[in-house]
């Protein structure tokens, strides 16, 4: 019953242009597996490239943002958009960085009862009115994080994270992107 | 940083009248632990033996329901409400009834693309029509149920299901219920 | 034109277990006809036990709140979820406990614009984010009631009998629930 | 507690121009009371002429739609816009027209289940359409109507109507206008 | 592919009884040419006239608000509302009556974003909710205008074209109103 | 009264990398101005370099799309985010690629009123799906698009320009981002 890796057509590692066969080689031998998203986006190189060179300069870019507090707006804004892939794939991410096996799930299903802290909570909350109201960001929206000690940069980081994963959720919603099975159980330990 | 078990006072196990502490004990020596859901709810035990009467009157019986489709209702309707005691305990119990490590949080996320049969998802979009839109349901829903072999008694306890839970998921939302650590890890195995 | 009381098989009084006949004929004693509710729940004899059950715990205790304010909530919340029976019913239940005609139209229609108490307005306003948004509720919810002079315990009685009601307002709907002709002109003399 | 008939100032009736008093003394000399619509809208007597010969022209005239069958336009409508003033004078007047002491109250709550005809409720589903989310209507809406019977100038005149109401409910919750005692119980005989 | 004027009949100038064909030829003299609104109305000559006598009671009247302001609320509140005719229309007399050739597509866009006033602002965030959620409107909604200044006559103002075009909005989505091509590009210049 | 560019710091042209100043030159010796865009997100050059590859990838490359149904989805979608930035600018480019001075006001405004061909429709319907709400979108909604003619690749087109400015909007609604003076009467002469 298990539905394929994406809608659309998925190229064998050897059809793939070097560039992207490379990235995804290196990314296997880093996690023991490839991750989904990599061959379901191999189906169009040019926009394999734009959007892995976008969310590395999101997600692993020094800032005031560790490296857990990002995947939290990436599965927090994700669960809005109901995405199977980032939700599952990147709780997976969350779990390992914050090293903390009950985040993701809680920060899945309502981030304001989660265990975390009021900073936090603010940046969720901004994340994902980024996500889901954006129309409606204004002043008052930043101020908010201000008072949780927030800067100009961080602003741009949360909501260009919540922007790229809005993209990513609709990529993977309509192309029915499947997460693998590694990702469930990783980090839970 | 972790919250409590509720927001209301939680009474001690000797504090219970005695039936209460007794279906607790029961409980714990089946589940190796005790659900915060019994601690919780034992504040009020008028409200608690019929919230758990009322549980096993629907959630216990024979049907033409599994036992695991009956959880995979809670899950789905209880993200809906965004609820973490129900999502993540009945994920737990999903997860050990389908004998499926996976299925839980595929329903959690988005039922329209977990690994389920045609027929659960009918009833799933029933079940969240129940949860989120209950005024609009007419001839034409169950008619929607019918095609997929589900008769009349199967249409009242997805129903019945979905309507309980909305309940529970309201208690569990405004006491701040958490679900125990136990349950993120269980059937995953 | 009329629709029956019922989607779903309504029993005799005489195919009813003995309590539920018994229950329903002291019911019948008292108000002079039978409530719809009682004959249509009485399909499921354990669900109807655990239902009055839990009914009684929340409407028929001692607290801070007053028989017709418990109604106030029942009326709004039903209202947000358009159940005929509920509010119909209750309404009627409304006018009678408040001795006011105009009351349970007033708080059907619009709450805010109804002839009761800034306290009760509070009331509602808690009641109605239970109903429809229940996922947002936190400290900032809580401690508006407070305000108004809402202890712990009255916390608990609205959120729980807003959720009651959750759960009977989804059995009605999808039952197609007909309220009794009696109810629409009871306590408007 | 009762607030008073609108937020805006209400000249007497020697205040009017001679025109707007003769109208209000006529409506009185019938109705037996001065709805309170006629004193609240007075303020503003241009918009007064306006206001009632638009309503006028829309309820008064002959046409496919019984007088009742427009009264239960301005009923569904009005009650998914919450509006006090026109639920309840309006409910009144339904009942009246249609000779039937249960109608209003169930076409308020929810006309899905009310006992009406499938024209009366496919005309009210299009109303509800046009109240709620009138960008959407096209071709697909005006064929639901005409599989009913209605014809051209029906559509135009269930349009109108809710569109006129559109309007009213807005002046009526803005102004937070109070419908007279009297309406509750008038044609629940 | 252009679609016609209006999905009803439209009556030809000499069809027209004398009044309204008088008003469309005086409107036609002075724009240089018959804004369509004018000739799908005119299907209904009693409609007709209540509409035109009450937006000139609404627009023409003197007051705190300036005449472009007016049109600001027409084009903020049609925007939400998706109508064609009277965000194309309106936007080019606001462009006109504020001598602004930017201000229209500002506005019917986002207004929060627009380069307007905190005044104008204010007065734009009450007429979107008169439009959008006119049911939640009380003392709160009134006290943020007169913090800006505003009076109670301009409440009354904002609120009533504001509510004058929830119905015409809704009036030209049923009819598919056609915008004149004339308006896309007056007062750009 | 106008607001800058941005909310964040904009640098100036030799501030910058230099293949972001040498692409943004060229931008301007084609359009005569520079678009605000390419100077706002200057500000993170990673970001910009990405950004305009996946741009540049889905909105320049050949396929069943026409280079102005590209931007009738932008614009189309853009609207329904309330995105100042991108309903004017690709308003603009709209109205130059489609030679077409009408185009693009009628698409941001209602695309279901526009003069466009019913498989545009059933293209911006898909769009906006996968604007609005992308959690829904399974076989049903990609079957409807093949009715009209679209292949597997337009699919995926469509998608992931929508997902695109999903992104897009949203950092352009964050930051305040400004369209120039420019694009508002950019053809349409």
């Amino acid at each position: 019953m298990n539905h394929p890796i994406s809608r659309f057509p998925v190229p064998s590692l050897k059809e793939m242009p070097d560039d992207i066969r490379t990235r995804i080689e290196q990314v296997q031998a880093k996690a023991g597996f490839i991750p989904n998203v990599f061959l379901a986006l191999a189906h169009r190189p040019d926009e394999f490239r734009a959007f892995f060179a976008y969310h590395d300069a999101l997600m692993e870019k020094a800032g005031g943002l560790t490296k857990a507090e990002r995947e939290m707006i990436v599965v927090a804004t994700s669960s809005a958009n109901q995405c199977h892939y980032c939700v599952i794939a990147h709780g997976a991410i969350l779990r390992v960085r914050a090293k903390n096996p009950l985040i993701a799930d809680q920060v899945a299903v309502n981030y304001r009862k989660a265990d975390i802290t009021p900073r936090q909570k603010a940046m969720l909350e901004f994340a994902l009115k980024v996500a889901v109201t954006p129309n409606v960001i204004g002043e008052q929206e930043i101020e908010a994080l201000t008072l949780h000690g927030f800067g100009q940069e961080d602003v741009w980081d949360i909501a260009a994270i919540a922007a790229f994963f809005a993209m990513s959720n609709r990529l993977a919603n309509v192309s029915d992107m499947r997460p693998n099975d590694e990702f469930y159980l990783l980090g839970r330990g």
